[in-house]
């Protein structure tokens, strides 16, 4: 992470929270994808061992967490912040899907302070706390059972703050050679002698055998190493159907 | 939900799980987004209190709980497994971006049942587990901590899922039958007979030959009728092999 990396102007809120676990849990999601600015507003305890046991490696976020008495003082120096809220608000401005105020943090984080903003374990934001920020955001969950744990939460945010910021990386299995068209071709004429003289092929009646087997090592995509595994063991093959022959 | 749900034919799969807190909370991120069927393949302890206490309103989840000794079991009746890794992989097929997987899961999911695999939380999925699934899933982290808890990657794979099944609309490309997990082992199981008696394949030098086949046909996904393409074949060599045994 670089200092131009939108992710360090992100910073995550937590307001009033009931259990130290949660705050731990938190600082360990957020360092996963990336955000290690923390701001705890009013937490019932802090610092806690459950809160370092359970950050695990990011116990640094917690370490430099910025411990405040008041959402206004959490929220100095952002020019954008997101309410979380998973229940309908009467008096809400705008609501946002979290993966369309994921983007909406990371454009605004080129240019300022953005917070995400999560409310207590068991009745999330006051109706004033969320009308002290810019907007809200929402998880979509299950209907009957939205009751995502407060850190699980954060780590969807997280995750979705990353998508936004840099896309998903995924690591790549080492790459072997592929097979060339000629290889490909040889290992057909190949097979076709040597299923014909197993018998388990009759040019007469193909039964569109060929067509099924290019369109499956189509989707495959054969490497080299895979013809020649095929080769050998039509090659055992051709032994086996001599040996049958002189019986 | 109702039966039409696609998320209905997801399950997920923790395999060697030690913590069972961690088992309770996999359940509570997965109700949160829908998903309700969990596979526990030979847990350290389950059932346990920890489990229920973290699972808050999701025990339904845990009492439901498919508990299997082997990973086969738990992929029995599935057509596309996706195994979570968040390391690279050297014989890996198909490495795909959380986000990539979950919509082909979904997709799958009209027609299949699906499951995603998860890991112990010390050292995830051994190469085997991996090397039994069709593809493999990765949730791009900070490449300087990307230790997510176990809970917490279910709680995005999950989340992922429902987005790719409610956030979004995908239109279905025709699709064959594809080939269950009993069926692609019990090719496998044959092929190993059949290649020793052959003398292609030696027990004691196997020189990586199953890992690399495995990896092609999850690479291109087999259909039913492939399968009983390549049993025939199979029975076809079976044949010369016992005509050349008697010569």
């Amino acid at each position: 992470m670089t200092r131009h990396d939108p992710l360090a102007r992100v910073r995550i809120v937590l307001v009033r929270t009931s259990l130290p676990a949660n705050i731990g849990a938190t600082a360990r999601a957020m360092l996963t994808m990336g955000l290690t600015r923390l701001a705890l507003v009013a937490p019932k305890r802090f610092p806690h061992p459950d809160a370092t046991a359970l950050a695990t490696g990011a116990t640094f976020v917690l370490d430099a967490a910025n411990v405040v008495g008041t959402l206004a003082d959490a929220l100095a120096g952002t020019s954008l912040s997101i309410a979380l809220s998973a229940r309908p608000r009467h008096f809400a401005g705008r609501v946002l899907g979290i993966r369309d105020a994921a983007h909406e943090a990371i454009t605004h984080a080129a240019s300022g302070d953005v917070a995400l903003v999560f409310g207590t374990e068991m009745s999330g934001l006051s109706n004033d706390e969320v009308a002290r920020c810019s907007a809200i955001a929402t998880i979509a969950a299950n209907p009957d059972y939205a009751s995502l744990n407060l850190a699980a939460a954060v780590q969807v945010a997280a995750w979705e703050l990353r998508m936004a910021a840099h896309g998903g990386d995924v690591w790549n299995a080492p790459r072997f050679r592929s097979a060339t068209h000629e290889d490909i071709e040889a290992l057909y004429a190949h097979a076709q002698r040597t299923l014909e003289a197993l018998g388990f092929y009759d040019p007469k009646h193909p039964r569109r055998l060929w067509p099924r087997l290019r369109r499956l090592f189509a989707r495959a995509g054969l490497e080299h190493e895979e013809v020649h595994i095929f080769r050998g063991i039509l090659a055992a093959i051709d032994d086996a159907c001599d040996r049958a022959r002189r019986a």
